[in-house]
């Protein structure tokens, strides 16, 4: 093995490069991944663009498929050469907030057990893994075995997308016969649908500006359409559901108009599932929160991790009841990464993720 | 029995008067009830100032005590001269938002059986209880016989603050050890405390701004008391938990700054249970929100109704496991009950609840 | 309208008749409807049996859809001619049971609102409706339009199987990614099956002696079956899931070998969710049990009745989520509901379900 | 530190005896903890009874109260010399039982994560708790510090009794207002009412055979009592509850007869909250369970562990909500070991439980 590895870096804001970064030394409850497949998320975009900031040297991304290349001397459990994924959110297993159910809010290292966002380390605290390797950190928690049957591209929404968007479905409690509302229908707002599907629901409405994605969301199962750059979405779906509104709503943008969208089409006693990271302050208008007296929800989920998850979520693509692999539109090498944040920060060629294989 | 009585209505914003009615004819399936005992609300102050709309002429009032005069002629189950009460909602039984879970949100004249708020009948689509008499309809859904051993005033806090607080607490899902804090401890504040102490809070923390009511919720078991007037409540929350934020924040006021104090308590994957009654806007300030990802809860409450619910708050009063009897601050008979909407609409000489007796 | 009707009724142990009784007078809170299409129901096998005691001279049957051809005084928001169906349990809607979530156990005649099955009342307490016509009590909680797209047979299961079964999978609150074994594939088995993958259960294992409904199971998307006639189900599903065992195991017969094998392939934790009719006391072997420590659950549930319930689970069958239709393999006039009784009753000719068309 | 430590050893079926045995080496991610006060607990009885089998020479005992003597290499978030607790249980924190909820059933080594008891760790697979040292591995998920203002004996019940007993009522999902019958007051059992009475029970009716425990019991804040040796406990608690039944039964003993009688009492759709240890097969009697029809729940809880439990179960001792000091009836010194099991085994002189001190 070369001790050193190429790497995509954040350096400042509007620049990531791919350089060279020592091999990281294994830790007794690390393990080391080499990366065959990973993707680059809208949250990477952000992060380019200075909008989420993060220590410059620290590499990117945090959907990783690869081969364990080296076990922590305490890891127990699985072999070197065994293919795995880790999701996006890495909890420690022995966090305050892990063991109080909110392990994507871990924080080990603070005096109660939680910070926001704390179970996010791979290219957020931690180097991540837009790279060759990546160092995955307690290991015997999050790393998941691939069943044999499944390629890299089939499970590589798992650690992140399929993760956030069926926790939006499942958050809000969807019952069966439910009808559901999707602001949005970019990959988390397609899986969010999916989601609710796979929950349950009877009639899932996908609502969008992009034609081209409310195809792939018809595609991909979504019953109902609709395009908010010719109709006003809150009329559409009131018609629709002939004035009763929908049982659940989930945001998968993260914007005041979507989130508010959402909250309009709630039937009272519904539930407004939110997916998207918002950049402003949010407005709550009193109208269609009935003064605070329709007994509405509202339930924000940050994408859930560990290998349990993993596990769970590849069974749903090996039974066949999902696929994502129609998500994958363009495929590039990890030389070729710039050219890949090129076309995805940009939206363009109807790019809904990439493959990025070093 | 009279062909009239004497009934507190609506006028115009700004004037409630107390006038002369007929009694009501009593359809099959209703209760007329003769009132012994009744009381005013917030809300009802909110109607007297035209903040909250309602037809001239309506009877005020949704708290109501008082003995079975006349059943309706499909009515079974109860006798006339029996002591009952009633919830301030009053659910139809049959509409699909009752068999959705949402019996507040009734709305069974409509095309799909919910409307905002429909449950809350009396003294805002129905006449109400400050009179007489007050026709109670769907009286086998909403009746309740009150214990032998309870007094009038003893239950009179079951219609409305009890039930809305409780409900505020156990929608929040607090669990045994749980961290509460309790925005206002008026007397919905006050019950959403006790209430949050029943459902196995270990820490209930009450704010204010008013050192009287702090000294009610001392007396009545909340546990740390926070005076708002003093000290900022964020700060003084995060101390007292040592920087671990409350697990559960019930706002029991109506305000944006009560609101949002709420929310920058809450630790990661907290909820934020509200029960105001909010007159503007709200907004969700973003940092306090983690940007959408910090798996928050934000769930809203109408104050449950039925006779279930009022039969099992009656048992937690007989069961001596609350006593809100000291709510009562002041007496008056219903001929004097101007001087009542006086001394309650200007907060005046401590008055957390006036008892009205006809 | 004549003043009789073709009716079937019981008579005695072993024998049931298709008689004429009067056509019922309409109380102020029914409805009289005119039966288009019926069916037969396990139970009603029990009856004739008198294995499950009813009234001599009570018409028999519980799975209603007709066309309204008369409303109580009291009843509104339906109209005459109008295509319902009710559930096989009617809830009054105004016991404490309904308000107490367990709707089913309804007992409004009862001291304290409840008695196990009280909500059963067609063909069990009150006349059914294998006739021409049938009185629903509790109209207005009860009756649920038929959408125009949907025929009789598409909706035939609704009423009781399909809500029995749907009802199995959720009392077990399966989550998305659980594996369920479900025991029998009976019409009761199969639709519980079809609510455990409409739930999120990535793999549904079906389980019978019967090779013809392994095949049926197959056809309707049970992912993989067991035939127990041939091998021990029990090691087989520990097999087929390497050891892991299953999340959740639905008994759809009533006899304590499916019950015990459902317990032995349950995963710590796991729970197990019984809809069979059992006729003899059950026994928890110590060792399934883990002495009492292996943190499992056993939940029953009873057919889920009302008109909210019957609302969404029509609009499953509108989505195309499943397909009942191919359920019903015979159909009879009701001239003919003895021969009806004969096939259905002896299990011959492959029946699952049998359509009765007066 | 001296090389040797006593330590209380499982020899035979029928003995247990103080002996002389080394302290062991720490791993990277164990505590070595210095007992300062333990107990005995009705499973050790087993144990010493041969009734549950365990390896000759292990240490026994499984509720340590104690000082950290020496913490693992990877060990990080506590220093040596603090005041700690563990649970009974102890999690590893990374089995897939973990992420999945059900902690207790842990079984890292296994193929799947899990197997029945298997986070049962002390006293039970490796050395215990009545001894001089403990060591406590997965220390970081395990090791609860104890708030200065509490003594060794007020935290002593933590471990097992307090956090089986809440669990039981946790588990059941009570509600505010519910009536919970509790079948057996020893340890567990009033731990089990209170933890009833902390989740919102406005009745809580304790059942035993011994007078003693029913006066405890009443002094604990049980509501009513029924001594089960003179009068039929299912026939008195329909009595009391005016043959509603309860909401919710927990057995606290492990025999037929008490499970029995717990789902005799329970109302149709109740929950059965099973808490003992069976050493037979129970049988479930059709009538009670209404053939399978009674929507009743029947749930079993294993004693929660982790340190988050523990810290809310101190806190809730903290807060003066309960007060289980007064269960400590005797108090030996670890040299006293065999007198201590004398007393408790035969359950002689009123004893509860005893604490036991190195």
């Amino acid at each position: 093995m070369a001790a050193t590895m190429r790497a995509t870096v954040f350096v400042e804001p509007g620049r990531i490069e791919l350089g060279e970064k020592p091999i990281p030394p294994v830790g007794p409850l690390d393990a080391l991944v080499r990366i065959t497949t990973t993707t680059i998320c809208g949250t990477d975009i952000h992060i380019l663009k200075g909008e989420y900031p993060v220590a410059p040297g620290l590499t990117i991304g945090h959907e990783p498929v690869g081969i364990i290349e080296k076990l922590g001397s305490a890891v127990q459990g699985y072999q070197e050469g065994q293919r795995v994924i880790a999701g996006a959110i890495t909890p420690s297993g022995w966090s305050n907030a892990c063991q109080c159910g909110v392990c994507s809010q871990d924080g080990p290292g603070t005096r109660h057990g939680w910070k926001p966002l704390g179970g996010w380390r791979f290219g957020n605290t931690i180097d991540g893994c837009q790279a060759e390797y990546v160092l995955v950190p307690d290991a015997m928690v999050n790393l998941a075995p691939v069943p044999d049957g499944l390629s890299d591209e089939q499970v590589l929404m798992c650690p992140d997308i399929m993760s956030t968007g069926f926790g939006g479905a499942e958050n809000a409690r969807i019952r069966i016969g439910d009808v559901v509302a999707v602001f949005a229908q970019g990959p988390i707002g397609l899986c969010a649908a999916a989601g609710a599907r796979l929950a349950g629901a009877s009639v899932v409405i996908g609502v969008d500006r992009m034609a081209g994605r409310l195809e792939v969301a018809r595609r991909m199962g979504v019953d109902l359409v609709v395009d908010a750059s010719r109709l006003d979405p809150v009329e559409e779906i009131l018609r629709l559901t002939r004035g009763r509104g929908v049982d659940v709503a989930i945001e998968a943008l993260g914007t005041q108009q979507t989130f508010e969208a959402a909250l309009r089409v709630l039937r009272p006693g519904g539930t407004l599932s939110s997916l998207g990271v918002y950049s402003t302050d949010l407005k709550i208008p009193m109208d269609a929160f009935a003064a605070g007296l329709g007994d509405h929800k509202i339930v924000t989920t940050l994408c859930p991790g560990g290998k349990e998850r993993m596990r769970r979520l590849m069974s749903v693509v090996e039974s066949g009841r999902v696929d994502f692999g129609g998500l994958v539109t363009h495929r590039f090498k990890l030389d070729q990464i710039m050219s890949a944040y090129d076309l995805f920060g940009h939206q363009r060629d109807g790019v809904l993720k990439v493959a990025i294989t070093p």
